[in-house]
């Protein structure tokens, strides 16, 4: 497209765009005007507007979002950069965190504290309450079955449910192969326990979700970490180094947004890490809590989509998207499925049916996608602004992650911080943040920390964030 | 009382209801008509019948029951005889009958077959619709928090619930000392792991609850199956043998009503348990889910009450008393408190906030301690009826128990007879049952069965019972 060869109108509309979000007017993540309100306030025509919008998206002021218009995009010139694929040393350890997460946890439910901890959406952003009224509805309509118990693998509706939505992510399931969990933590404690034991060597990312680490540590397993590239998560080529050199007996890994690192294995990576593990016969644990939860424009494909020998334990659940309190998640266990569900009658019997059945009729009604897409968007924007944020607040040398979905930031600040001393420091501000160290089996990761998005962009945040770079800078 | 000495009137009285009673018209377990309602039909004072019910109850026709008023009893003539202590065998063994559990626990959920396998309430003896109630009230009310995640140690209202109720059982807990967890199955499988490692050896009572035994298997725990007398419990001068001899990690019982005993141990010989573990410094894991259901005048001790030392992991439910789909149970972990509830969080993480909310709210409101009331009655009832209807349709040989409390029977069969198979035919013509093997680690007990007595007594069950005693025969 010509530029210079347009009529005038078009670039006096881009032209004063730019300048509110120079001034900062506009800020990054947040949506521009819709093209039909400017043009009904400028008096020019729809495809006028377009056109301005496309030479402000050209230069990089503004990106398109399909199904939702056009949103600032972060000025790329002042963002930090973003971290180096991690290096977390290869020997096999034993993990020893456990200490160190329950203040993170803690802090979630004070709403004194400002919530950069846990990866937690705000609550305004979950349709908990709706799903509340699906469960009162339930309550009146019911008769007593519904206070049953409900034995493994679960309610056959939710069931059904999952396996709808499998086509999403590349998959194919049936009900049968799935089992419901008590959120995907007792998802991820059966799968690892149907595939290894006390002493096992587990290949893990690095940094790996804490809550991973912990269930490692309570088993007695030993954890190899592998370094993970920021945007492209596990490096396949050191994984299958390590496969040769140890006797590996699984591998947990978030191909989806990891967390914390929001890394995004491209399909060609999943299906090649499957392929790998696969020919030793080494089960992958596939964390896809966060899957759903993509910035772009398509859901990616799940690794358990590449499984063809039911070498793949997928486990997922619904805390993030709909109500952490539920406490209901999934697992399809692909060859495990007898033994996971065995394990359950041990680990808690049987998963609430009243809150399983809310669920399932939340699906059902189609509200749950429509409720995605706005939540896709509220993340996108939040991380966005998060990341502008960190740019303008934190001390040079700061670098920070690009994540594709989810709603955290890996942020590595410079040598000289400890991210443990700067927790506490924080938290004596009312403000909560995720300490590096409980991301490593050995508490690498000391300058490093992890911030929650899950919150609209607001004064009180911003606030925040300028108080945890002025400590930052020490 | 010289009997002969009162008036015509209250013989009879009492010659019409032992008429009743011989006819088979009023049946064992079933409430003899209140005293005042026949000194209105018989037009006779209520001190006459008063009269009347005493020598029906010292002929053996009838008993009191404390604020309940008279029930027939069983002629004790016809019972069959009580088992004798068990003889497990003594070595050290694994576990392995994850199995044969599963088709007892799907037959739950089929309302066309008889319910006398899976330890479950009739529904409609369970407040569960009122708990419904209460939660759908506090769905309306309640902000978005409600939907938050509840970590470790779980609700403080639910907590302070059961500190308050701890008086009723000899204990002083404060709130701080309870980890909400779900299900008493996910407290158990806490508190084991807790003091236990894989290839440790715990002592257990035998015949046991199979939930455990499922446990001990699933973490590749050694047992050590100690006899038990169907009165009293556990053998204490066997397990003070055992645990001279062996390298006891752990001991988990049931004094108050084990399952599938039925056996209510004497508070001096909880106060020897708790005595002669603690000077090994052997945890002991106290699993005290049917103590609220005793049939006698008062709630019996925990052995919880006589722990001194924090050596006793008490655990308990609202599974059975309000609402087994809702999987809120709760144990006090002693000083394995900080162990139990970081092992929470990898297994579930948190229970889910609202069905707490609920269940605390209900305990709180009083109604719990009336249904309570209610609900014994009919346990002892239809105890005493299931043992009636053993005994008239049983083959000769057969024994059963005389449960303290709790809704379980263990028959003992003629040799003859395999409890396997008779589970298999028996399920064949829409009747559950429990067989013997199930309750023990190397799948002893193979002419037992455990019977549910948690349904109110009818021509179905009674029927069913009939077809059972049928099949036993051969």
């Amino acid at each position: 497209m010509d530029q210079e060869a347009q009529p005038f109108l078009y670039r006096s509309v881009s032209g004063k765009i730019a300048g509110l979000i120079e001034e900062g007017v506009l800020r990054p993540g947040e949506r521009v005007p819709s093209v039909r309100r400017i043009s009904a306030q400028e008096g020019v025509s729809v495809s006028t507007i377009l056109q301005a919008y496309t030479l402000l998206e050209s230069r990089g002021y503004i990106e398109a979002r399909p199904q939702s218009g056009f949103y600032v995009r972060s000025r790329r010139d002042n963002l930090p950069p973003e971290p180096r694929t991690s290096a977390p040393g290869r020997p096999a350890t034993r993990v020893g965190i456990s200490g160190l997460v329950s203040r993170v946890l803690q802090a979630v439910t004070d709403p004194e504290v400002v919530p950069f901890g846990a990866a937690c959406p705000a609550p305004e952003l979950l349709p908990g309450q709706k799903v509340n009224r699906l469960l009162a509805g339930l309550i009146r309509r019911s008769g007593r079955e519904i206070n049953s118990y409900n034995f493994p693998p679960g309610l056959y509706e939710l069931r059904r449910q999952v396996a709808r939505r499998s086509l999403d992510w590349g998959g194919r399931l049936a009900p049968e192969e799935i089992v419901v969990t008590c959120g995907a933590t007792e998802a991820l404690h059966l799968c690892l326990r149907a595939v290894a034991q006390p002493g096992d060597l587990v290949a893990i990312e690095s940094p790996a979700y804490f809550g991973t680490l912990l269930l490692l540590e309570a088993l007695g397993m030993q954890v190899i970490e592998i370094p993970s590239h920021p945007r492209h998560g596990m490096c396949l080529d050191l994984l299958g180094d390590a496969l040769k050199k140890h006797r590996i007996r699984a591998c947990i890994a978030s191909p989806n947004f990891s967390n914390p690192l929001g890394s995004s294995m491209p399909d060609e990576g999943k299906r090649e890490l499957v392929a790998m593990l696969t020919r030793r016969e080494v089960p992958l644990i596939e964390d896809d809590l966060y899957g759903d939860l993509y910035f772009g424009q398509a859901r990616p494909r799940s690794a358990k989509a590449f499984d063809t020998e039911g070498l793949v334990l997928l486990c997922s659940s619904f805390s993030k998207m709909i109500a952490p309190g539920y406490r209901v998640g999934w697992t399809a266990p692909g060859r495990f499925q007898a033994k996971v569900e065995a394990l359950k009658l041990t680990t808690t019997l049987a998963t609430p049916t009243l809150l399983q059945a809310a669920i399932a009729e939340f699906l059902e009604s189609g509200a749950y996608d429509r409720h995605l897409r706005k939540m896709r968007a509220a993340f996108a924007t939040q991380t966005e602004q998060m990341i502008a944020a960190v740019g303008e607040h934190f001390p040079a040398g700061t670098k920070v992650t690009r994540p594709a979905g989810g709603f955290v930031l890996w942020v590595e600040l410079p040598h000289r911080v400890d991210s443990l001393e700067l927790q506490e420091r924080a938290l004596a501000e009312r403000i909560s943040i995720s300490p590096g160290p409980i991301f490593s089996a050995r508490q690498r990761y000391r300058n490093y920390i992890r911030l929650n998005c899950g919150y609209p962009w607001s004064d009180r945040l911003d606030q925040a964030l300028r108080t945890l770079g002025r400590l930052a800078r020490g």
